[in-house]
């Protein structure tokens, strides 16, 4: 079980400055995108660095639902510019960026193949110190600042994959309330679903003990390694936030209480996913995104078509649980209940379609597209979908 | 938010030889105790190092409850072996020794009261960096697995005081269960009370928000940051591990199931008050267990007089949480009725004694020696046991 550093407060942010500073940090890499770049968490960030005498280069360039391409610029940025730390101010896609970004400079002869995941990539185990690395996350979603996982669009394969290894988890993260007010409403929503799907993939996956063979080298065991002891409690708590906090921070933007519940929900449902796993949404979702056309997601100001990733993944979640229920109903009726379904007479025969059918409204009430054929998709795609979800 | 990486599960010790391996370790320092060195726990890490081909020297020599004289023994040894990773087998006083030859052997041009906590000692930050180390606990106590905290008798003063330092924090925690099955019936419930009073304590401690001055740079903020959101969490799922399976472990030897739990508590409530701090329990606790005069504990095996820690923190406990109610009331009769007091009628400024109460229950039930006097104390000793108080 390997848990992230994390901070958490108001303002947080400033003391990025002081921390490079105290890890002896001469010459940083700060990345983040072009929506970002402009706006307070960043600014919050370079005053820091320059109030502390931190000398950096700015990539903000990171493409919002990264691709093989876009890895490979910013890893020839990184490697160009020889950086003894990194700081990502973003979300998921500038953490996991950065995160590859590290990986690969810091192991200069690797093909880009080699750490990521089998069977696209090899699945290389990281043997190579990385830098110190600063996730600093501006959205409530992906819990990328605590995990040890980097995903991407295999453009080739028109898949989504990724590189999963403790090593290229972020040394700190930091949780900063402030950063999330200014999210709009769809992302709020979207990433919000990303982190429901977490906690509830986490906590269904199937267990640690029950999986096998398990690696006799340690180092060489998945960053997922099933649902255990530890992660349960990380799931189940950010469960509870989603189901407190998450239409209050989608609703009103002035609520500061919930966005920063929200925030924190995402950090803990990373740590929780993060040594869990996910499974069927997450697994599913890579080709829904994949392989878009030409549907445009509200509030996402990029250049391209794009189905955010927490829509991906929480589209199919009712019918996931339904499937996955039997496998450990208890944990699905809790899940239920968690989410505002009244369990006291429920049958443990029926926990997926109780959990499907809560969801399903907790999602409308959220104002979910209605299903794959509401982002383009028809009948027509099943054979690619499924061919692009085999691999994972 | 610092938190320890740990593994739990049956027989992961046999895997340290293969950490150390992949860390690169070439000369490790074990550290146990007399009690311990011939037993199942050490015997296997040995095994591990030998099969994995790592050399290492052997410390045997921990003090139970160690003094400031034993730290330095064990640094000694530290210093001479110039080791390149450190391995602790046993309970707190084996981890937080080897703690403390971890870091004067990594600064040896520090004096000893340079790292102790002011105002004993200087309270120096920890800038210099420590050998990886691996800490196998065989008690399910003190959590010190997952705390950057070192606790020692200060034979001049008479009293307790502590290195607190995220930097000393084990690399790695492995926490098998397998090895509190041999743990005596007086050792477990000592140790178990000593979770208990962690829980309790960093739930109800002063919030980081009310804590004043926080250091402006965060090297130099105490481990102890008062209780917040994530502390919070692995309080209480301590304490409802505690409220379940404590009693169990203690009256039943062979109830693994229960002994496992109190394991995993035991580094939950670490890592909830290795961040959040404890507050009377322990700060009085140091004196009662620094100025014992004849008291022997059952199943304790040592030649000296010996106020076992747990017992020390746990004594005071009903008087402690009556007096704290006050300031946040809530907490109190939450925790009372995880610890199985009825609440449904209860007054909220009754928190404090319903608390009481019910830790009155809970440990008569489990056969606590029934206050100071039953330890072999008197009112003539109270000005001294408040003196030994006042420096924490």
């Amino acid at each position: 079980m390997a848990v992230s550093n994390i901070r958490y407060g108001e303002g947080v942010t400033k003391e990025v400055g002081m921390d490079l500073h105290n890890l002896g940090a001469r010459k940083v890499c700060v990345m983040t995108d072009q929506n970002l770049c402009q706006l307070p968490p960043v600014k919050a960030v370079l005053n820091s660095l320059t109030k502390n005498g931190i000398t950096f280069q700015m990539y903000d360039d990171v493409r919002v639902e990264p691709t093989d391409q876009s890895f490979m610029d910013a890893i020839t940025f990184a490697k160009k510019g020889e950086f003894d730390a990194y700081v990502a101010v973003g979300g998921g896609s500038v953490i996991d960026t950065c995160k590859a970004a590290n990986l690969y400079s810091s192991s200069p002869e690797s093909d880009f193949l080699d750490y990521v995941n089998a069977p696209i990539g090899k699945g290389k185990s990281v043997t190579v110190p990385l830098k110190p690395f600063i996730a600093v996350p501006t959205t409530a979603g992906t819990g990328s600042e605590t995990t040890g996982i980097a995903i991407f669009d295999y453009k080739e394969l028109k898949v989504k994959t990724g590189i999963a290894s403790r090593a290229i988890k972020p040394t700190l993260g930091m949780i900063d309330p402030l950063h999330t007010i200014h999210m709009p409403e769809r992302v709020v929503a979207n990433s919000g679903f990303d982190v429901l799907c977490h906690a509830l993939e986490a906590y269904t996956a199937l267990p640690y003990k029950m999986r096998s063979p398990c690696p006799s080298n340690p180092i060489n065991r998945p960053a997922y390694q099933g649902s255990n002891p530890i992660s349960d409690v990380w799931a189940v708590h950010a469960l509870r936030i989603v189901a407190e906090y998450l239409k209050r921070a989608v609703r009103m933007p002035d609520d500061h209480e919930a966005r920063a519940n929200m925030h924190l929900a995402s950090a803990f449902a990373g740590i929780g996913f993060g040594n869990a796993g996910v499974h069927l949404c997450h697994g599913m979702s890579y080709p829904i995104s994949g392989l878009v056309k030409s549907y445009r997601a509200k509030d996402y100001n990029v250049d391209h078509p794009l189905v955010p990733h927490g829509l991906s993944v929480v589209l199919t979640s009712p019918a996931v649980f339904t499937f996955t229920a039997e496998m450990c109903p208890e944990r699905h009726l809790e899940a239920a209940e968690i989410l505002g379904a009244d369990i006291r007479t429920a049958k443990i025969k029926d926990a997926g379609l109780i959990l499907a059918d809560t969801l399903r409204k907790f999602l409308f009430d959220l104002n979910v597209d209605d299903g794959l054929a509401a982002i383009g998709y028809s009948k027509a795609d099943i054979p690619a979908l499924v061919k692009g979800t085999l691999p994972q």
